[in-house]
């Protein structure tokens, strides 16, 4: 996977893109980066990007001009069906979902806003997809279009050894993921649950969904909508509620 | 306000935390940051910070030992009312609102987790609050980390100049932000709406609500569920729907 980041910070990116897993799917050649700063493509003398909002208001507005040239230029052989995506507060929520179409796809560009905002005819008629990574605001879109990047890479194949999975990952399966436990068993007095302990992979298993499916009731009921429940299932919920009553 | 930040990557914040608005406030002394590598804290001869998890799965798991000593280490002094915030996935979803409560503190501690997870004795003995930046799976928590100290730092006061304003950001308001415009009027036949060249202010800030609403009502309806409608906003509410009708 190709992907293009336009950005008037690509120093925020390296230590980033350096790391860690992203470093590594690099290094084996799964993805490649390229950072453009758009501020080169000015055609302005003091290579303004951003100027005041038509109306007024607080906030300085990015121009439409240099973001349209920078992408053309990154696209140019390729234009056809790449995806270019914004982040911005006004966008889709960005959902495990896609991240698993994106990784499908062979070029990425990523537009990364800063200031107060962009004109609207960039995410209007330049760009393909407008994402927002959760309803808070940042100084600019970098971090959300790192988050997306981490989220996207990840799920390329080879990128994950065997040492982590994304199989039973939160909401890879519509459930908040059960809780781990590692050595020692009794940490400053603080237990391991037995369960885990005890060899039965089958009281395992159903202790772990057990809870997973507890945290996901407790935590986010909202992802229970999209979610099917088995009978077992609905019998747990029916306990969990008794459990709440009772308390 | 001072942050600590714990992380096995701490190589990933320097590029994030030096540029853009987040470096000017460290330049300000409105905020400084210290970086921890929890793995300083381990105990065992190979400085390993996880393990297998017990019940057996793909993965490895945090231990508890090197994250309990390292946070002990970092607010010796100042122990008492220190929140210590965990990002995961299976956190509570971080908002607007919570950048703002946050952005009042004194001290904030995050802890970034990578790998599989936490062992839960993390999240339940030595947190104070487990925040999501967003219903999808990163390779580790330090862009969680990183978007949600931008989120929090921007508000500090000082931080933003001039230039840049919080009043007006998505959710601060409950809707999503109006569209903005800026030079030129006309961009390869792409045309600013009129309005916003009348010169009408009173027009200009009716359009900018009703656009505001339209775009929260078209992109994210959920929103209006906490928002309180005024009779106008009502009728325009009504206005979109008979739109949305005729199409």
């Amino acid at each position: 996977m190709k992907i293009d980041i336009l950005s008037l910070f690509p120093e925020m990116f390296a230590g980033v893109l350096n790391s860690s897993i992203l470093g590594k799917a690099v290094a084996k050649n799964v993805v490649s980066f390229k950072m453009t700063n758009f501020r080169d493509f000015t055609t302005n003398k003091h290579n303004k990007v951003d100027d005041y909002p038509f109306g007024g208001g607080a906030g300085m507005v990015l121009m439409p001009q240099p973001l349209f040239d920078a992408v053309e230029a990154v696209c140019n052989e390729e234009h056809t069906k790449t995806r270019i995506i914004l982040t911005s507060p006004q966008g889709k929520p960005f959902k495990q979902h896609d991240a698993e179409m994106l990784s499908k796809e062979k070029k990425l560009i990523f537009i990364c806003g800063h200031y107060e905002g962009f004109d609207e005819r960039v995410p209007e008629f330049l760009v393909t997809d407008e994402y927002s990574i959760g309803d808070f605001v940042m100084t600019g879109g970098e971090l959300a279009a790192m988050a997306m990047i981490d989220s996207i890479v990840r799920l390329l194949p080879g990128v994950l050894g065997n040492d982590t999975s994304a199989v039973t990952d939160s909401f890879s399966t519509g459930l908040l993921e059960h809780p781990h436990y590692t050595r020692p068993a009794d940490f400053r007095g603080m237990k391991v649950p037995e369960v885990l302990l005890s060899g039965n992979h089958e009281k395992i298993a159903e202790w772990r969904l057990r809870e997973s499916l507890r945290r996901t009731y407790e935590r986010r009921p909202d992802l229970l909508d999209g979610y099917k429940l088995s009978e077992q299932e609905k019998r747990w919920i029916k306990q969990f509620e008794q459990e709440n009553q009772d308390d």
